[in-house]
């Protein structure tokens, strides 16, 4: 066999353990590429991230979208420490290439994966839902401000936005995927009871997508009545889209209820394909465990995966995923999942289940 | 004994099943009053709702304020039905009350009650945490709007307004409420990484209020992480403030994981006592049962419970609990539990008990 196509990935680590899931990720990644010989594959290390605005008081350089533009997607680690105060890191980098790139469909699929346990006496055979988050605006617009600092009138302002045109185009994606699952089923969350304008706009574009997919059944749910559905009748989900806000909390709430948050992978998607995906694992840079070579990299595995897949490489994808459910069913686990394994056992174990 | 004080109340039956429970928590209270003989209550019927509503075109009176300011609380059933929007019924009662009144701590305890099971395999004991919701403002300010109506450009927002008036009032009362409790440990929910002004504001508040209760253990965390906080280590928590969305999600999630939302009480407090404070269950209208006379009334019988704490009958609110947890041990339950009791039943079983 000789290599087909070849993609180059920006690789990002970012902060406290993105390096070492990224790391990982990348041994792992070319191992696949060499044992299956169907394509080539290149990261370049980019340094954003903490220790690069301790430098040049920017978390990213000031050509950072073009600098993305040359690659086929990116591979994000972390962001975020503990001497920089959260909003600064994750506006300065997360939050600062998903809204420019217009990557507005953020996806997280969500279940119970080897060697993670359900918590949940309710879900008879395992959790396993696709989470969809628009990923461009509403309360993540990043506007608003605060007069009178510091006086005792001193009045704050947060502005959601939502547009017409980001909020079809999220829907349309999301009954998309729905359809190409299985069950054709997806729920839309809203909060059109309190929230009076946007989420009313919401609600109106969900019934007209709809017209559009007569064969995926949908129904609307309001965001805090999901988290009951959600404990209490699991196996009645499959795809779920919600706001920016709202599906931020109801991914994380959804990777605890399928096992772990330690192996859950978000995909940031420009679905027009105009500018590159970022994928990264859900989990965040984890300062304690930074160092100790312990950071569970099965999350940044499963983000490359569905990275390979948004390249157009199913086959390798599947491949790379049944070798990590594989090792992870052998117990072969980082702390955090209640194993004695470390990042590179892993990495080594999920390597040598490629060459098999 | 005689009696020595004597409580006006207005009930609020509202929409649904709302009226069910409400005059089957008024049956158990004027018992628990009749056999205790310590206190005097009476129950004013007031007829806002959704049939009010189409009656005048309002949900509620207009000297509304001024006609519950006669009363020393109110105790409120449910709002919502099928043909109107949720947006109008809700803000034209509920929502039209709790702000304008200041009623602005809503204090929601949660915890695994008889009858009910704790669906996660995390938490040894049960649940029993106490969460406190910033109720006057917040993404509950109620402004924003929608430009452009209609044409693909169209655009909408929602505004939460916080001050730091109102952040310092609830994050108060959240301490102190923290205080009161065995564990004394309090959970601040923030988003201050996405959200860059008032939940930075509402995080520093947090800090400078904890210096007024060094006794009370508290940390920060962000609502996200929080949902796994609470199926992961629901141990570890006792006291939970947030905002008015984030302790709406929040607090639907804690009664699910609790065993039932059926069961779930909300107090909307004046702690300035310049009000009455408003007293309901959390569920909604529940048009799919109403009029089948199945309607679970604990929720409503735990929120007469808080009201009485409120008005100064500790003890009678004691009895009335105990009463109903030793029905509801006794497995005598509505068949949202899981038991073949209809709403009657449930009320006759307590008033037995109160008899005793
Ligand atoms: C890191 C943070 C800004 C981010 C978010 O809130 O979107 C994270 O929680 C996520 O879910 O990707
Ligand atoms: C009915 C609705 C407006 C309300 C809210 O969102 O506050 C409800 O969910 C609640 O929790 O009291």
């Amino acid at each position: 066999m000789s290599a087909t196509k070849s993609y180059r990935i920006a690789s990002i680590p970012g902060d406290g353990i993105g390096p070492e899931v990224v790391s990982a990720t990348i041994q792992v990644v070319e191992k696949l590429a060499k044992t299956l010989g169907t394509f080539d594959i290149e990261f370049d290390h980019i340094p954003w991230g903490t220790a690069y605005y301790k430098e040049t008081g920017k978390y990213v350089s000031e050509d950072c979208l073009d600098t993305l533009r040359k690659y086929d997607a990116g591979l994000f680690g972390a962001v975020g420490a503990p001497d920089v105060p959260d909003h600064i890191s994750l506006w300065g980098l997360l939050l600062a290439l998903r809204g420019p790139l217009q990557l507005y469909a953020n996806v997280r699929p969500v279940k119970t994966f080897p060697g993670t346990k359900c918590p949940l006496n309710t879900a008879t055979k395992g959790i396993d839902w696709m989470l969809v988050r628009e990923n461009s605006e509403g309360e993540y617009a990043g506007q608003g401000g605060r007069s009178h600092v510091g006086q005792p009138w001193e009045a704050a302002t947060e502005v959601a936005i939502f547009t017409r045109h980001a909020i079809e185009r999220i829907m349309r994606f999301a009954f998309e995927t729905a359809q190409s699952r299985p069950r054709k089923l997806l729920t839309v969350v809203t909060k059109s009871n309190s929230m009076r304008n946007g989420l009313v706009l919401w609600d109106e574009i969900a019934a007209s997508v709809a017209k559009d997919f007569p064969d995926v059944t949908w129904d609307k749910m309001l965001v805090d009545a999901m988290t009951v559905r959600m404990v209490g009748k699991p196996d009645s989900i499959d795809t779920i889209v919600g706001t920016n806000l709202h599906m931020d909390i109801l991914s994380d709430l959804a990777a605890a209820l399928a096992g772990s948050i330690g192996v859950a992978p978000s995909s940031n998607l420009d679905p027009t394909r105009k500018n590159p995906s970022l994928f990264e694992p859900v989990h965040g840079s984890a300062f304690d465990i930074t160092g100790k070579g312990v950071a569970n990299p099965v999350a940044t595995f499963w983000s490359a995966a569905e990275m390979l897949i948004w390249l157009g490489e199913k086959d390798a994808a599947a491949k790379l995923m049944s070798c990590v459910e594989n090792v992870c069913s052998a117990g072969i686990l980082t702390p955090d999942l209640g194993g004695t394994s470390n990042t590179q056992g892993v990495v080594d174990a999920v390597c040598a289940e490629i060459e098999k």
